[in-house]
């Protein structure tokens, strides 16, 4: 999907870059439309001429940011198609993954849609199934090719493909969502992408658990 | 922990109660202590005798669901140590977990809390600490006590824990969180709960993954 951005004008895509900065500063039920103006540094009728109010324009923010949400679909596919073994390829696309997900600016997002969750339902659906969904399908096509090169085993590609992703951001995404502390350590990523590639490797890898050495390396190359 | 509902008198209690209800219906910046004081039917200086404001009534609301999600640790604790083999104990207490974790009122306190994580920080590690570490922790204990009798292969049973809950609740939370619909079918948590399980037990299992079965049963007996 081409992002929603790219579409617009320069001054109402910076108009909308700072409608995102007060929702998030705000929260949606303080933000006014008054405030966007101010923020944009734009006449009421501008903003208005832009966005009819300020549901439409929360559904545009979501949108848009849909839209760099779908850049990690091209690196996921990269990810593993770049690498020549599993591991390092999954190793790759854990820290990208990760790295991504994690800013706080996106993190901020997340919270916001669900925040507004139960009020505006077909906003937070269109975040889920062109975000959330979209990559979870785009990392599952390539767990089958990884998968028909026997390079993993896999029955069901779209559930690995959650349980590769659950077991790798179900720790810092919580902290971070429930905290209100979006800002991890590069560090602390890092040991959550390694357990996660480990773990992942251990049930759905080519080789046994015993195969994989202390640093998350395979000690052989998968056949 | 004890549940602070337990020590409030009923009336207090009850006041409580239907403040989480308006707070949960209304969203934390649209609730007013008028609000509160109409749906629990109790007259302002009453309801000023029992919260002082606002954010200690959420506060308090926040805690009280934190005594609810101790009952999960103790339940934890029975899932594994009253099943007789390593896998039905699994099943338990993934069926447990997801049940408890996927009610709509605890949902939408999540939900709560994470709206607020970034204004209310002290509440939302609260919650954290309090509910979501503390039933990691029970169950890294239990399944260090599994791998102590050979039944896990776990070198962090930390890890181990929340990659079990991740790949369990990975799915259904976010989804649920997102779109804000609140309610899932059994058949579909039963779903999520077998598929971890098994990609659990082909990871940490005592077994090989050629061992475990269609049905997500082992074929024998760990050892």
């Amino acid at each position: 999907m081409e992002s929603v951005l790219e579409n617009c004008s320069d001054r109402k895509r910076k108009t909308l870059l700072a409608a995102m900065e007060v929702f998030l500063d705000k929260r949606y039920d303080c933000t006014s439309m008054d405030d966007v103006a101010a923020r944009a540094a734009v006449s009421k009728p501008t903003l208005y001429k832009y966005f009819s109010d300020k549901e439409p324009l929360f559904a545009e923010i979501v949108r848009a940011t849909i839209g760099e949400i779908d850049d990690l679909e091209r690196l996921v596919a990269a990810s593993i198609a770049g690498e020549t073994s599993v591991e390092s390829g999954l190793f790759v696309l854990a820290r990208r993954l990760i790295g991504v997900l994690m800013q706080p600016r996106i993190l901020r997002l997340h919270r916001l849609v669900m925040a507004n969750a139960e009020r505006f339902p077909d906003v937070g659906r269109n975040w889920y199934e062109q975000s959330f969904e979209h990559v979870l399908a785009t990392l599952a096509i390539n767990f089958q090719g990884l998968a028909n090169r026997e390079l993993l085993h896999i029955d069901d590609p779209l559930l690995a493909a959650n349980h590769f992703v659950g077991m790798l951001m179900w720790i810092p995404i919580n902290k971070a969502m429930s905290t209100g502390d979006n800002s991890s350590s590069p560090e602390e990523l890092e040991l959550y992408a390694v357990a996660a590639v480990r773990a992942f490797l251990a049930g759905y890898g080519p080789t046994s658990r015993s195969a994989i050495g202390e640093n998350g390396d395979l000690k052989h190359e998968a056949k």
